[in-house]
């Protein structure tokens, strides 16, 4: 692996955004591709994105833009996808050109709606790429701080350790550290997870529960990740580094988290479908209440998830917020 | 152990002012000492503290109220302590009748500066209380959100569950949920640590450090209160069960943490002395930061604790917060 490798990030959004301006202060030229052929002139003439963090300078010059996801491909040794995830199929059926020999890093923390997968997985059983060739980027780290240059720490997770050092090394810079780990599965997991959790912290605020109870919350969420994630893969995880914990605290705390926000909604009497509306982005933890529910279900060695269950309950089998969170208060301790 | 058991809260404070409204839900009759005649008189007259969680309403009839502490220890066979630690000594010597056979529960997590020792130790090296009369009341728990009674959750330890139970049961409601524990050791450093860390939480916000930073802050913190109270009593502990993880987050991410606030005025630009004249209330952190240092030092096999020691560094050596915090940001992960 060498420091040649040429990068293109796949997604026009606010985390696509964030992670080329990282890769930027490290790389001559990085590679973009987003469906929006406005938003790519805009870009050209206007130096921001004019959909997310618009904030942000770029320099023209440094960037490769297309809306062909064929050409991103075809540029670039290492793939960063930061696509949401119920647009992932869509956009992947648009390629004509091979995956094989590319890194892909995913920077997508969901769930694949159509396999159910998480995005590495995924991956790896639609399009054979092997295990040591797929990563993870994740965080705690929204995209909005990343923008004002705030520090940030992202853990970067991938089987072959030279690989996760060379992403590092590209998105490391004096505002952002980054931390090397080989448990793909269970951060994207906790990636995904966490935004369940965050519209748990959504509702339970919507529903007028106070920060004594947020924090209790949180407290059993992080107990149910770790339960969870050691079922899907066994692995010695200090479930409190900041790859777990740290993620799913920057969700479930912060007013920039859409799923927090999302949960808001529906605590306080938006139905789901109002409250989606009324979002101008995705929620992605609405999916992946579904797929984690589901995924859970098929354990043969069952595993106790209050949380999960309670906003799967409140998301998908129409019950009443108030009374689900009444009952859930009684499973947490 | 029977339920006839009287109980005495001791402190005049936002805690104690909780702390007997809980025991007002389940006792007929609740002992309250506080220094403050004019607060007594004003509580007799008015139904409430003049001074803190002015909301909440009591019935006069219901309180044995006085500025006698040994009328209070008289009255009770569990003695509630609820007083700030810097002022728990000087409290103390005022007693002429004797804590033989009390039950006696801290309620202030902190460290007596005195002794510099944890308040159910320096009851137990002090007054030869035994452990098993010793018990701590611990949260995640804001005394404003018991006053608007909003669901919280309380960790009750004691080496001898009769007795921790007997404290539940007289604590519990229908905002009050129970935990018991038998951690007494861990559930009070652990409490007396959070403060640190809120300190810190707020010297990073003050400094401007954003969310991301804090969730990694806390995701740190959290391991650190981990290793610190193993090396202090090795004990198989959840350190992530809500009287330890759930108190850690409540403080540091709560806009009602006075510690937090504390911090917060020394990040920007505060120095020690004029943050605590600007504070109306204590900030037990202060204290802890210099206690929890100085236990440290003298542990035989060293601790890594750069969160403790950035705080100790800023509060008693004078050393620049921003400083501080930039060394300490590369000691995290």
């Amino acid at each position: 692996m060498n420091n040649d490798a040429k990068f293109a990030v796949l997604g026009g959004g606010s985390w696509a955004t964030a992670i080329v301006k990282m890769l930027t202060n490290n790389q001559k030229e990085v590679g973009w591709y987003m469906r929006n052929t406005d938003a790519i002139e805009h870009i050209k003439s206007q130096r921001h994105n004019p959909n997310y963090l618009t904030s942000v300078e770029f320099k023209p010059e440094q960037l490769i833009l297309t809306n062909n996801i064929n050409e991103a491909v075809n540029y670039a040794d290492v793939l960063i996808f930061a696509i949401p995830s119920a647009f992932l199929v869509g956009e992947l059926e648009k390629l004509t050109v091979s995956l094989k020999d590319k890194i892909i890093f995913s920077a997508i923390k969901g769930i694949v709606p159509e396999s159910g997968l998480i995005v590495g997985e995924h991956f790896h059983n639609v399009y054979e790429i092997p295990f040591d060739h797929i990563g993870v980027i994740t965080g705690p780290c929204h995209a909005e701080e990343v923008a004002m240059e705030r520090l940030s720490y992202l853990t970067i997770a991938c089987a072959d350790t030279e690989k996760a050092k060379l992403v590092a090394n590209n998105l490391a810079s004096n505002y952002i550290k980054t931390n090397i780990s080989k448990d793909i599965i269970g951060t994207e997991y906790a990636a995904m997870l966490k935004n369940i959790y965050a519209i748990a912290a959504g509702i339970a605020h919507g529903l007028g529960y106070g920060d004594n109870f947020q924090s209790v919350l949180m407290s059993n969420a992080i107990r149910e990740m770790k339960r969870y994630t050691k079922r899907i893969h066994n692995l010695d995880r200090n479930i409190n580094k900041s790859a777990y914990l740290g993620d799913l605290l920057v969700t479930g705390y912060s007013v920039f988290s859409r799923n927090r926000m999302f949960g808001n909604m529906i605590g306080k009497g938006y139905t789901v479908k109002s409250a989606q509306m009324e979002m101008s982005m995705i929620a992605e933890g609405y999916y992946a209440a579904k797929s984690a529910y589901n995924i859970k279900e098929n354990f043969t060695k069952k595993v106790k998830t209050p949380i999960i269950d309670a906003v799967y309950k409140v998301l998908y089998e129409n019950k009443n917020p108030k009374k689900v969170f009444l009952d859930l208060t009684d499973k947490l301790d």
